[in-house]
């Protein structure tokens, strides 16, 4: 039997990582070896699991249709971390980030070889099997991480243009600021919620058309945002910052992210300090962390950028990731979800190692499972914007919809998924759900 | 000797917290009997320590010159929480806190008696003061809650409307949401630090008039915001907003806050999505929390709000409190502070349960020991705006100091200093420093 000891960290060498994403490796857990399935040997995102036996939320790792218990193969002697910590109990992944990229790496390396199909070590043992694979239909997912701060930025192109030409002046949609760095601000880290995790129509301030005063109602242009989000491994402390070539060193992983938006509340809001109630009410993000190194294949050059950033804002080499990505919508009631987008993170204008070296170029300090939203996501046709606003221009062009029917904004009952994965030759490097259904609006005790 | 079991929190009685506001109570301890002290016995704030002789951060309460350590209070047996919880001696206060309001209000009650002129259980025994008594002169301050969230509103009006003049249209300079709803966004918790704590000048881009593109270099204009800031106590979960006459149930407490600002950054960045860099890195606290329950002689009516509010902004009563609040500026080598500004809490025009109660009008859960930042704190005369922006004009007009000079915004070695107490009958309840000194920028890795 392999034994834990044989991996330890100081033994990851950069052919044991790159054998990880060897396209033709293959596992001995059949479902992880089907073309379409997410969680292919290759990809091994971490996330935090419950089951009914083990309601403790702890780390695991998703394989085929499977969640590898980590917790409980390290107690079995198969997963050295540094110092052996325990760190695979716990309710968010932030401790065992906390360790390292080499820790990251290591149990990458050690759990590669065990769910390969040439290991017998558990593919042989049906009883150790059953102690550290959990069925993932019978899990529930939580946040992967305790977020400390969260962050979104504006970094598509193309979505910026979409929505200066429609608030702002079609012949001048980017402002001047725009193009020089990449735009974010401050988001609400308390509301941001799992995957499967139901959103109420948020209540709030709405300026109707004409009217001389705001009234108190239901989001009447209830919106998604489809984003992706990265989660920082390593922090830099207030005063240091990030040099945009040292960045990704920084990144742990990415998700999935719907920055849900009321339009009609962040309208009559948001000048002049920017989106506030109209974002706070929920952000999804997807339950697996994908992690650098599992994307690292599908890594793509950025879009050029002109003006040349400033030096601060400047790195070589490539910097964007081809992650396909599409949105559906699915009205209640309804079997067959449409799909209402299809775009990819490749368009995106500003990269991850752009956001954070701009981030703390102040000196701002960030956090073990921060977490960074790129922006709305939009490409450079209508079928490939990010949002309903861009997809129905504002409400002026309605989509239909598999089962009859049309939308402009989102409906109660709606189900809204966003799906994300990288295509490999056979396989795919898949995100996993991000899912939210709208509940209605509940007026309650701040109502009036 | 009074023991704990006397006083458990099932014996706060209203007459019992009546009376530690007693203007007439008198403390054993004489400096707390100075009318200049900030600590007198009716105040009780709450902060987290450490000291030469034991530099684990824990709980303690000010009074006169000195820190009461609650952790060794209690293993005195002379203080008492329910379950005998073991909340004084982690390094924030969220623990304790999150016991609820009557756990506050019994652990008021119990200081007041002990630390009362009249009781001799401390008084009387050297031995005992000895183990529970810090000199305030030898302690470390630390932050005094971990910050889940931080949002800054902007609720005064003189500063809305100052600022809106200087940037935007002088006869239309407050926005048509600004009085129907207290605006805030969400700030950047990961760079509040407390008083004390060195400031950096940040880098970040700048647009020089005229030039045609921005420029990566130091913060030129340089500004502090003369803020309060509320501490939550009590947390609402998502999707449940906080009423507004049940808002201030769901506050711990009070503290002063320095909002630093870089204002060109910020000019630059800031359209359409509010201030980032230009806040991000660096919010400076007070180390002491002043309980609501030592704010209530103070509290007054706000002012008159026109038009009136829409109802879930609506509460019945007085909701400001009449808070005294001073910046001074002291240039390196200068022994003579220059008070630049002298303002009250009492003129903001939103009040912090109106802040509350529309930053969760959405379904947004706030959390123990997220904190809500007023506002920059302008009066009505040019004397008491509460920035550098405002007393200057933009640099116009540039204010005199003490030891020769001028200022307009911040200079390298500048130590700014906000101060804030209510007045009480010879004593006053303060809030304590709230300090922070300007180092000189650093381009760092960031830097090109």
């Amino acid at each position: 039997m392999t034994t834990a000891s044989h991996l330890s960290a100081q033994s990851t060498q950069p052919a044991q990582l790159a054998a990880t994403r060897d396209p033709a490796k293959r596992s001995w857990l059949a479902a992880a070896n089907d073309a379409a399935c997410d969680f292919p040997i290759q990809n091994l995102p971490f996330g935090i699991f419950s089951d009914p036996l083990n309601d403790a939320p702890r780390a695991g790792v998703a394989i085929g249709d499977a969640i590898v218990d980590l917790a409980a193969l390290q107690a079995a002697g198969l997963l050295s971390v540094a110092g052996d910590a325990d760190v695979f109990s716990r309710p968010a992944l932030n401790a065992f980030i906390a360790l390292g990229r080499d820790e990251w790496r290591s149990v990458r390396v050690q759990l590669s070889a065990l769910l390969d199909a040439e290991c017998p070590t558990l593919r042989e043992h049906a009883a150790l099997r059953a102690r550290v694979l959990v069925p993932m239909r019978d899990a529930t997912m939580h946040l992967p991480v305790d977020i400390p701060g969260y962050t979104d930025f504006y970094s598509s192109k193309e979505h910026a243009t979409n929505v200066g030409s429609m608030f702002r002046d079609p012949k001048n949609a980017l402002l001047p600021n725009w193009s020089e760095m990449p735009i974010g601000y401050n988001g609400r880290a308390s509301s941001v919620v799992v995957t499967g995790t139901p959103v109420r129509r948020p209540m709030g301030q709405l300026k109707l058309p004409d009217a001389e005063r705001p009234i108190y109602g239901a989001c009447r242009k209830l919106d998604i945002e489809l984003e992706t989000g990265f989660i920082i491994g390593r922090g830099n402390a207030l005063g240091e910052p990030v040099a945009c070539d040292e960045a990704e060193d920084h990144i742990f992983g990415m998700v999935l992210l719907n920055d849900w938006s009321a339009r009609d509340i962040q309208q009559w809001e948001y000048v002049p300090l920017g989106p506030f109630n109209a974002k706070t009410f929920a952000t999804t993000i997807s339950a697996w962390v994908v992690t650098l190194d599992a994307l690292e294949p599908f890594r793509v050059s950025q879009p050029e950028q002109s003006p040349e950033p400033l030096a601060y804002l400047r790195h070589e080499g490539r910097h964007a990731f081809d992650i396909s990505l599409e949105v559906t919508l699915r009205p209640e009631g309804v079997d067959k979800p449409t799909t209402i987008c299809r775009t990819n993170f490749k368009y995106m204008y500003w990269t991850m190692a752009q956001q954070l070296a701009h981030h703390t170029v102040s000196g701002c300090n960030t956090r073990v499972g921060d977490l960074m939203g790129s922006g709305t996501i939009s490409g450079p046709t209508p079928d490939s914007f990010g949002s309903l606003l861009e997809l129905t221009w504002n409400g002026a062009r309605p989509l239909s919809i598999e089962g009859g029917g049309t939308r402009t904004f989102i409906v109660d009952g709606d189900e809204l998924a966003l799906a994300g994965w990288c295509q490999g030759a056979g396989y795919r490097v898949g995100f996993g759900a991000c899912v939210g259904k709208i509940l209605p609006a509940s007026a309650g005790k701040g109502g009036a």
